[in-house]
């Protein structure tokens, strides 16, 4: 099928670049011998995971149990849940799946340590890292110290194993977030507690990762796709991103104005940060500024544009965000150039569980 | 089943408050004579639209045709879709949907009048409003001379029948609306094409929807659940909103800090206006500012707050933008109180074509 034929509102996954620059990252990592572990929530797909995986990936990353658990019924079988898991279903259906795959978790509390503790034993441990606040003030423990006592908690908990330490570095925080862990690990290495793994990850500091040299692994999850929000911070060009969405032109109110039936329902509202403005980026029109999204409609401002498209014509937008694009839809379509190899269903799409 | 058992993160729908809000809406139709068509965004759910039909709605507005055929499928037979539908495939789902409902669509160029008119013909004609731009600056004709012009290009096309005039209004600007559409009005009278149905829409603007009184429905949707966007732009309170996200507490890592494990792929990125910020209103912490949201972690800021939830607790959130949040759950839970009255899968989810 041509791409031409697919009916819109659409995601097109563009093959050809998923695997430059799957190999691009894949290059990097190899060259500085530092493992990746690539986030699923990018793409959703276990297709798309077990390319990362034939590539070298030494396993993949989601945030979700309902996201794992789709993956592994994907086939596979290396999976780190870099969250906090809390209650007594979750903390079932965690050992389900622990019994199913190499599984770790994270844990940023003594109460989420007691909860893994009173749930697992000895015959079939959870292996647990301590999650660490490097700058980016979302989860984890705040000092090197605190790191220290958690991973004492769980190293002292019959079913449960220190693995090791996690973060989400800021943007751009590498350097700092390597001194804390630096830090961190020397405390630990003195208190008997060596930590096996070292994780940090983000897409828009991947290709100086290794620059650091603390972390044993690396979480890329963004650059499989690539989106206006990674080309902004400064991690590949427009011409890298593997993930558009094929919109029709259903209105042309005025000359300047066209109307995309494509709203936030379709590209999200998440905003992009400078140098671009708007909601997407068309490919076909590149001065035109998606300006506003409502549920269903994308309005889209043509005042720069020398060439104009008429009512009826498709178009195709990256998103300001790739990863939430994802989850909006149930299935996309895997493409070479202008052909379709095949649709795909987004198996982990609303997983919120 | 109580609500403290539902697993987060969830979206809950108090019923007592649905009802009243619909009770309310309906009340002001009726005291004023000004039909309501509901909106079915906002629920995406066939037995909420049924209550709407049992309280005195005329129909129903969907603005996708898969989302019209769940509707269908879920027993609603009056059916508007105010969307510009193109290309032979759509055209195709349109005629057997118009061979199933009482359906109408909307134009606003020649060149969508000239598909319906090639698809439809006088045994199962298609029923055609003209979209009017009424200063909302999305889809619709400019001028009531242009909609002049439509209507009598759809009067004249064998398989169509040119039944009146639709707007989405500028929110507030009903009079302005008003003003345009009886310009219209009078415009198509005198050319002998005098419309059948004027019909307007906006929960910001509902209770005030009957004033002009050139209107004759109104297409309110988010009145059912309300949301803070909606209390921000004067409709209704905080005490009003029927749909909320329960969460759970999964880490405190500071003293002012809290995380939820509900980010922007349960509550939408969607922006709130003033005097509101954040994205949610957390029911058990009024004074907590739900200040960011990546995709899995929503991080509050506590700083405001007397009394501060523990790691594990579970919150209820009023999202900025209800709709979105329908969108992204594959099943909402129907309470009344703090029961559980049943689980609902929202039929209407993810319909993009």
């Amino acid at each position: 099928m041509h791409i031409d034929e697919i009916e819109t509102p659409a995601v097109l996954i563009d093959l050809d670049r998923v695997e430059a620059n799957l190999a691009r990252a894949q290059a990097y990592a190899d060259a500085h011998a530092l493992p990746l572990r690539p986030h699923v929530k990018t793409h959703k797909l276990p297709e798309m995971a077990l390319k990362q995986m034939a590539l070298g990936a030494i396993g993949i990353t989601c945030q979700k149990i309902g996201e794992a658990e789709a993956m592994a019924d994907g086939g596979l079988s290396d999976i780190f849940l870099p969250y906090n898991i809390l209650g007594a279903a979750k903390l079932d259906r965690l050992a389900a799946l622990n019994a199913r795959v190499t599984l770790s978790v994270t844990a940023d509390s003594a109460e989420t340590v007691a909860g893994y503790a009173a749930r697992f034993d000895a015959d079939a441990p959870l292996r647990v890292l301590v999650e660490c606040d490097t700058g980016a003030a979302r989860c984890g423990v705040q000092t090197p110290e605190e790191a220290v006592a958690l991973a004492r908690r769980i190293a002292e908990a019959p079913g449960l194993e220190f693995l090791g330490l996690m973060t989400y570095p800021p943007r751009g925080g590498v350097a700092a977030a390597d001194a804390w862990l630096k830090a961190a690990k020397t405390a630990l290495e003195e208190a008997g507690l060596a930590p096996q793994v070292i994780s940090s990850g983000g897409t828009p500091d991947l290709m100086h990762a290794a620059e650091g040299r603390v972390t044993t692994e690396y979480r890329p999850g963004t650059y499989i796709y690539g989106d206006r929000m990674q080309v902004a911070w400064g991690h590949g060009t427009l011409e890298d991103c593997a993930l558009t969405v094929k919109a029709t032109v259903v209105s042309r109110p005025t000359p300047d104005r066209a109307v995309l039936d494509t709203g936030s329902k379709a590209l999200a509202a998440d905003p992009v940060p400078a140098p671009f403005a708007g909601h997407g980026h068309i490919l076909e029109y590149p001065e035109a500024i998606l300006a506003g999204l409502s549920e269903e409609h994308g309005v889209v401002d043509l005042a720069a544009c020398a060439a104009r498209p008429g009512i009826g014509e498709t178009v195709r937008v990256i998103p300001n965000h790739a990863c939430v694009v994802s989850n909006l839809f149930d299935r996309v379509y895997l493409i070479r150039g202008d052909r379709v190899e095949r649709e795909a269903e987004i198996t982990s799409r609303g997983k919120l569980r």
